[in-house]
């Protein structure tokens, strides 16, 4: 029972039979000859198909080798490349509840690069408002010291959806650049590069049932970025590298197909999702929910997570007690997995340290279904009781 | 009939089917559960592989996204580290024939982050000698100036091998770190990591029977590195991103493929080029060989390498008339294709311009045959003349 989609997603048959088709046959993208071209020919219809399934014109669309390389290059490339336009930016403004890819790249610039940073905060419910994105702008030493804005499109832990639009606008009013690092949305909730007033857009495949190791940035055509390797000059200059045909490939297909099923699978898994959050409050185990919810509503949280706070419990307890039960989930990010501390997306939402250890996270995906439900609520009851046993004992040890 | 291995090479059948039952199993290999346990487990095995293959601890073996992003992170890390510790090691020793992934990022140091290069020239066959990299790291302020140096095993345009080893033994005796782009060399000539006194050594997968996409960095033990990427703080907290676990298992199984065959077809190709360079030069076109070339040796140039010069010929015109007869070769780097330059690996080794711009590489793998050699043999001097009278008519109206 895999209820861990949001980690990574089980890859879709048409994708490996794809991959495996495309990497019988040779060809550098780069090489002039037949095979060459033919397989620059597999990357720029690969490259159309992401583009229109995302709002994207195709040349906005830079093969990368996940979400990882995407953040790092969108946030590091846009400062590097601002700061030498006009040294007067180096402010960044940043959601407290990004991914790791992002608030360490952002910390790295402040170590070693002269940046600063103003966090914007999100509510308890997790959201960053329009008006805080405003709010930080304006603050220290206003708008012409910000060389860029980044807040995610829907976070990967409480499965927040951000107001991306409202937050483009500000951007755009000010005209600093907005990188949003849409990871864990893309397939599940409508994303439109070029309606979201959005500069710079981070995906990867194995989120949405397509490879590890291959993801893109979009990346608006009037864009400043310093790459951040270099050499044969490959995706505009900004990503060198010999391209990974299979996996663009790959990555094109599980694009297309999370996309066109999103709709359908979004119903499908806020039911799944719904059946699991109410199972769950029914226990009587105290269970509280992060984040915004609202039975059937696929929109403000992303359709497939469930995000669990278990009173007297340890996440990673639990955790290793559901996975000897059959029921693999996390307790926040897998990019974090076994730091022993709590999330920094709960402790900016005001959640108490002491209630943030009690995390679980459940996140569905197209393979889902209600025996996957079933079997976590039927196995959380025993979970739980043992999880606080343990937990009660260390504390009396301790 | 397809001479361009050194741009990129089939995937072998083994390693499609082992990539392929790899991406129909999910696991994020951050993940504590069983399924993240298992991606670990495949991971950590393939490294150990790939390690023992290459004369490495496996410790020392970081996964990346292939040759590029290794030799950035080698070089760009390094410098940055190194800065750090000590202000005054500004100053790279690069050889002057390496590949873009390498020359474009010490020239990025050089434009942004206050580096120098002293660059070591080859003898006109194309060998930097241990000699040489010592006068360099003498020069221009001495080896406390020095950052690191970093030659190639093996060159990707003229196949020569380069004295690895010796030109460690140099580095290690003013201790300074030295990288080694070892593209090329991996399954074509030894590659021992811990002998040849390398700290750094980049690889790709693509190369070598592998995928695109995914490659490594040997980086030993106590080298010190600024990450690319932050984020989830993978692979030693040098390169941060989810793991491609089916594609590292593909990579180890390629690499195995090749250093377990390499003594065999190492001795088969240096046949077939043998036979090749003997073929050209009899067809009485004037023909020169760039590189040391010795019939029957596969340790000073890479056994399947041919680099054939035809005079009055633009090394682009024959490419497309030979791929219009059906034989796919290069004119040089596949990363550098398009470029309407001779190749600065050549001018280096004192080859005049002229004579530079009828270069024609022809590289041979572990799918080629005596069927591939007798095709180009047979397909050239028609090429060769028509080659020629477009040249001749170019320069009648210029």
């Amino acid at each position: 029972m895999y209820l861990d989609h949001a980690a990574t997603s089980p890859i879709h048959p048409e994708v490996i039979d794809a991959m495996a088709k495309q990497m019988a046959i040779v060809g550098n993208a780069s090489s002039l000859h037949t095979s060459g071209r033919n397989a620059r020919g597999v990357v720029e219809e690969s490259r159309e198909r992401i583009a229109a399934a995302l709002g994207a014109r195709p040349s906005e669309v830079i093969f990368t080798s996940g979400g990882t390389e995407s953040d790092n290059m969108a946030i590091k490339g846009t400062y590097r490349a601002t700061r030498r336009i006009d040294d007067a930016r180096r402010r960044l403004v940043v959601s407290g509840i990004e991914h790791h890819a992002v608030l360490d790249a952002v910390e790295a610039l402040v170590a070693h690069e002269g940046a600063a940073v103003t966090w914007v905060e999100p509510t308890s419910d997790g959201v960053i408002t329009a008006a805080a994105v405003r709010a930080a702008i304006e603050a220290d030493g206003g708008p012409r010291t910000v060389a860029l804005v980044s807040v995610m499109w829907a976070n990967n832990e409480v499965g927040t959806v951000q107001p991306i639009a409202e937050i483009g606008a500000v951007c755009a009013e000010f005209a600093i650049p907005f990188h949003t690092d849409a990871v864990q949305a893309i397939g599940h909730v409508d994303v439109d590069f070029a309606a979201s007033n959005t500069t710079m857009l981070a995906l990867t495949g194995h989120k949405l049932g397509g490879p590890q190791g291959v993801g893109a940035l979009l990346l608006a055509r009037d864009a400043k970025l310093d790459p951040l390797t270099h050499g044969g000059g490959q995706e505009r200059q900004v990503r060198s590298g010999t391209l990974d045909v299979a996996g663009i490939r790959g990555l094109a297909v599980a694009v297309e197909l999370a996309c066109a099923a999103r709709e359908d699978e979004a119903a499908r898994l806020v039911g799944l999702r719904d059946a699991l959050i109410d199972g769950a409050l029914a226990l009587g185990l105290g269970i509280e929910i992060s984040g915004a919810w609202t039975r059937g509503d696929s929109t403000s949280r992303l359709p497939g997570n469930a995000h669990l706070r278990v009173p007297g419990c340890d996440g990673d307890s639990m955790l290793y007690l559901l996975d000897a039960a059959g029921v693999e989930c996390s307790t926040g990010s897998a990019c974090q997995a076994g730091v022993p501390r709590p999330s920094h997306v709960l402790l900016a939402m005001g959640i108490p340290e002491e209630r943030a250890r009690g995390a679980l996270r459940l996140t569905l995906g197209h393979t889902s279904t209600q025996a996957d439900v079933d079997a976590f609520l039927e196995a959380l009851p025993a979970v739980a009781e043992r999880a606080r046993r343990a937990q009660e004992a260390t504390r009396k040890v301790s």
